[in-house]
């Protein structure tokens, strides 16, 4: 039985480790500083598939193969899936999941999908619903244009708080076989909305929920920034991120030595002309899945909080004039020694 | 711990009740058999709201408050909720529930939402992480018509297998306080695609999940349909429900004794011209807390399987040529003697 810390944080009883972890990413991410850390690069947006919701789909089940490969283990082994993406009704990872008889929960976090999946996951196994459990989840750039601004072909023009959405898909699977990584605990974040309406500002937006879970979790743990060798939110973006930093700092919590947003990691803004950075579920994924997770394999990094983050709005709900809910959720990895 | 039974069914070691439940419904459904048992019922489509998408949050925190009402719980001593809708983004369960600093689990599993969410929640005390959660989701008959099919303004004519959006929101409280319900077990089903395009026939595109689940459930629980007071889907509908029934029989399983659906039982589909009967997440939820429970709480019902049913595709999906992939969760309830 997990060990709760508090509102937010608890410690899972069980060792619940990492047994594999895979990636796919599009050409925009291999021309990024990580570019030679994905599994697999898929330099086209169709995917060689006749629709690019059809190409997102290839790309869940591509990254889940490579993490399923790493983890030696087979599909229809998993005793449980999370998954879930962007588009309207989770369609890509339905879509990627129809043909198997492994039981699927579908979540719906947005940008907050990977961090939400993996603690679905852990937490079926802590409850001992499942003892091996995958989560995915998957963004692309060309279905969230569409469904969320316009289609490519219009060529719209982007404001510099605008961030870019990755083309990527990332999955863990989650199992009692002990390995290199463990994941110790976690936090389910709260709703935080502070008012934001500009769609084209979504890190400001989410800064809040992400910086409230981060100093939640540090309260309730009794640690502090630099206990960790990383604290790494998903995709905050140029904007969020300061944001983040500087009100920790106000409220005397020093996160300029080891905090990092996937979104700032994932892109060369300048060179790339990519705004404020990166955003999306595949954001956070393959960042957590090509960049961390090798690192805690290698003994590179020990101690890491993994958030994601995820902005609740709608099309609908921004034409209607609301403001943007958001949300964070956070996962705690430890490495283990061999 | 978790008792896994197969592949599928688990039986809870913890004893999880149900501490609190509540609903509210639209006038279609205070006309239908069940109108009398809702705890409230708002004729306005509006609900005097701005928008139908207002409405829908107004019918979402109206049923939680409901239901935290009957278990003499504030909505800020719960631990975790878990909740989900229709709508892109899942904007109604996400705006419901912005103002509040509980730890919220965002869900997608069309109307299979209601035992999905009551599963999560249930998964969240068996790991410890949670000691009372909520579950919680809805249907709007006009935010869900505009959003995948017309808007209501147009006066679309529906073919025969048709079925009618139900608008209703319904809530669970678990916890681990004595009740007279107790959640005994259930099972995560697996995404199932029988072919189905015709997004008119969702009843006959779910049937094959639902089906699926209780022949496991059965078989790996050892029990059969008479062990049970009433076996309920989600929102088959007439087809839906006559195909399971069917297949069910030609497999040697008899359900036609104690078999019933939601989307049956919430219109009389003759006089209210209901064609194959009500759908949406708000159906089960809707039956579920105003039906169910309280003839569970009454001890005129004493083992009841309810599973709610999903249909996975989206209006797009469906407008490029795919199937509907569809799925169901299940939740296994029994009576307690006082």
């Amino acid at each position: 039985m997990a060990i709760k810390k508090g509102r937010y944080a608890f410690e899972f009883e069980k060792k619940i480790y990492i047994n594999g972890y895979g990636n796919i990413a599009g050409a925009k991410e291999q021309q990024g500083p990580l570019g030679k850390l994905f599994d697999q690069i898929e330099p086209d947006l169709y995917c060689g598939k006749k629709t690019m919701e059809q190409a997102e789909v290839y790309l869940q089940q591509t990254a889940l193969q490579n993490a399923l490969k790493r983890a030696g283990v087979k599909r229809e082994e998993l005793d449980l899936v999370g998954a879930g993406d962007l588009l309207n009704q989770c369609i890509s990872s339905a879509y990627s999941f129809r043909d198997s008889n492994v039981p699927y929960i579908g979540l719906y976090g947005a940008c907050s999908t990977m961090a939400l999946s993996t603690l679905i996951a852990a937490l079926s196994l802590e409850a001992g619903v499942s003892k091996k459990a995958a989560a995915f989840t998957s963004s692309h750039f060309g279905t969230a244009e569409r469904q969320y601004r316009f289609p490519l072909e219009y060529g719209g023009q982007r404001p510099p708080a605008a961030q870019h959405t990755v083309t990527a898909s990332g999955a863990v699977i989650l199992g009692d076989q002990k390995s290199a990584i463990r994941l110790h605990g976690g936090a389910f974040g709260s709703i935080q909305d502070p008012g934001v309406t500009d769609q084209n500002n979504m890190g400001g937006a989410m800064a809040p929920a992400a910086l409230k879970l981060i100093l939640d979790y540090l309260r309730e743990t009794k640690t502090k920034p630099s206990d960790y060798d990383l604290i790494l939110t998903g995709d905050l973006g140029a904007i969020g991120a300061e944001v983040v930093v500087d009100l920790a700092q106000k409220g005397g919590v020093d996160l300029h030595r080891n905090y990092q947003d996937c979104g700032l990691l994932i892109y060369d803004r300048q060179k790339q002309d990519m705004h404020a950075g990166g955003s999306g579920c595949g954001c956070s994924a393959a960042v957590l899945t090509a960049y961390v997770l090798p690192q805690m394999e290698q003994g590179k990094l020990k101690n890491v909080l993994f958030l994601s983050t995820g902005a609740l709005m709608s099309p609908l709900s921004i034409m209607q004039g609301e403001s943007i809910p958001s949300i964070a959720h956070l996962i705690h990895l430890k490495g283990e020694k061999a």
